[in-house]
């Protein structure tokens, strides 16, 4: 570990965020070059609540940042189901947007596990579709939801090894747990899956080379749970009267742990960085799918040419 | 639990297939009386080799003595991708055909993983498409993979509590490991997915109060890796000189084993039985989604013949 991402002990989620939007900016305008094309993030935002605008105008500066187009639409909180549905099937069809980001939570009334399935998995930058979750299970290509994924990429970037390590993931949510589970897995891990049936918990978190946290509950992992030499990254984001905690009682854990995440400024702003390298992985699939299509069917006119074969 | 499953400790699959069977016979006796309709399987098998063709042929008379309908399609070793899609795809537009099984493994030179994708999730009853495993992923309604359901079928045909009980899985196939996590993991089970890396496996699988050994080694589980009063699914079945033996050194085992499951006659039985389910919940969901269809259809051209509109 060179210390270039961490403060003592703390992984630094801000320093890495930043590292990977300029690699992702240096690749989209290495992309442009090659391809005369730019990504194009396209933002669903529909009503008014201002922390998703908020987060969403963050999301729109940072692809442009990147050398990213920014499709944006915003729909009044009364758009009704067809509305939203007719606009995200514009956006799948539309040749300019590589990326569709439907800003959630939507507004009452509209079902938002069904307007998501609308995006189609090559576009689905956020990785929330059912197809997407079973590209991830089943280990294909495909785009990994975005905090899990920045929950790799921080391990990755401080070589935590995670071959044959005892990874237990708090929480089994669509868009955190069970993905982040999933990507240990995949790197190899014994992975065990906690929630808020699972009995004893500390115990299960003492066993761990690696926690996750992930359970949406301020301050539940205790410091004592915590094994010496551990890596603690947590995901959890709660606004207290003691200012902005995470899932994990930072402090008592970072007595023990080896390595562990801030919060604010840990997994958070990976998240964002994520969705702008999905974003650059969508166009770059799509504009290989296209080319491979002309390809075949300027062979398929040649090796007709050739035979003479109609 | 009232032992009608089992012989001592060992959990009788053989019987309990038999009953998910009947059962299975009579809920389509049922349908078939009130739809006019009966549930339909097509088995396709590719080539000549002796096992598959054993279980192919065993699916299919089962499924003829459940009351439904045996669409089969025998293609030879030599087929094309080509030609094996066609089949897969006509199947997939053929309204009498509820469910489509394609018997693995085929023929070198064809790419299973690319057609078992034509094969819709709607009829997926081996429950391996992608789609079927985000489905899984995500808890969404959907046909899941026949072994996996199996297991838990078992389980609960024996009362074994599930909620917060430590789970642990070994083995992590698309085919049993990763789906039978994910059930438990539904069941509210905590879970543990092991597999070749994992270190010290013996001391994890000694803290499970239910193993589900499916990593295809033969007597890879010592009796002492078994908690007292643990249950055991064992889903390994290897050809050995001292006869057919699973992944769990089955005598031993049992010395601590509350239950366990014998090889051959625990798990194998159930994966034909919940074939069978599934090709039933298939045609009972195509049907009602046809129904609402019509249902639709007709509503809308009442009101359009209320209002006057075009």
């Amino acid at each position: 570990m060179d210390g270039k991402f961490m403060d003592g002990k703390f992984m630094d989620g801000k320093a890495l965020a930043k590292q990977v939007r300029e690699r992702t900016a240096a690749e989209v305008a290495e992309f442009t070059a090659r391809t005369g094309r730019r990504p194009g993030l396209a933002t669903v935002l529909v009503g008014d609540d201002p922390a998703s605008a908020v987060y969403v105008a963050s999301k729109r500066k940072q692809c442009v940042a990147a050398g990213m187009t920014d499709h944006h639409r915003l729909l009044p909180a009364t758009a009704s189901q067809d509305e939203v549905a007719e606009v995200l099937t514009e956006l799948a069809a539309d040749p300019e947007v590589s990326g569709i980001l439907l800003q959630l939570p939507l507004p009452a009334g509209l079902d938002a596990g069904a307007l998501v399935q609308l995006i189609p998995a090559a576009k689905d930058v956020d990785g929330l579709t059912t197809l997407s979750a079973g590209l991830l299970a089943q280990g294909r290509p495909g785009l990994r939801p975005c905090t899990p994924s920045g929950v790799i990429e921080l391990l990755d970037a401080h070589d935590v090894p995670l071959e044959g390590a005892n990874a237990v993931v708090i929480g089994r949510s669509e868009l955190v747990g069970k993905p982040v589970a999933q990507l240990l897995l995949q790197r190899n891990a014994t992975v065990t899956i906690c929630h808020s049936r699972t009995r004893d918990l500390a115990e299960v978190c003492r066993r761990a080379d690696v926690v996750v946290a992930a359970a949406g509950r301020a301050g539940l992992v205790q410091g004592d749970w915590v094994k010496e030499g551990a890596v603690v990254v947590d995901v959890g984001i709660h606004r207290t009267d003691a200012g902005l905690v995470g899932d994990v009682d930072t402090a008592a854990a970072a007595e023990r742990a080896a390595l562990i995440t801030p919060v604010p400024g840990g997994v958070g702003p990976m998240t964002i960085a994520m969705l702008l390298h999905n974003t650059l992985v969508a166009a770059r699939a799509q504009f290989d799918a296209q080319f491979d299509a002309q390809f075949d069917a300027q062979f398929d006119a040649g090796a007709d040419a050739g035979t003479g074969a109609g």
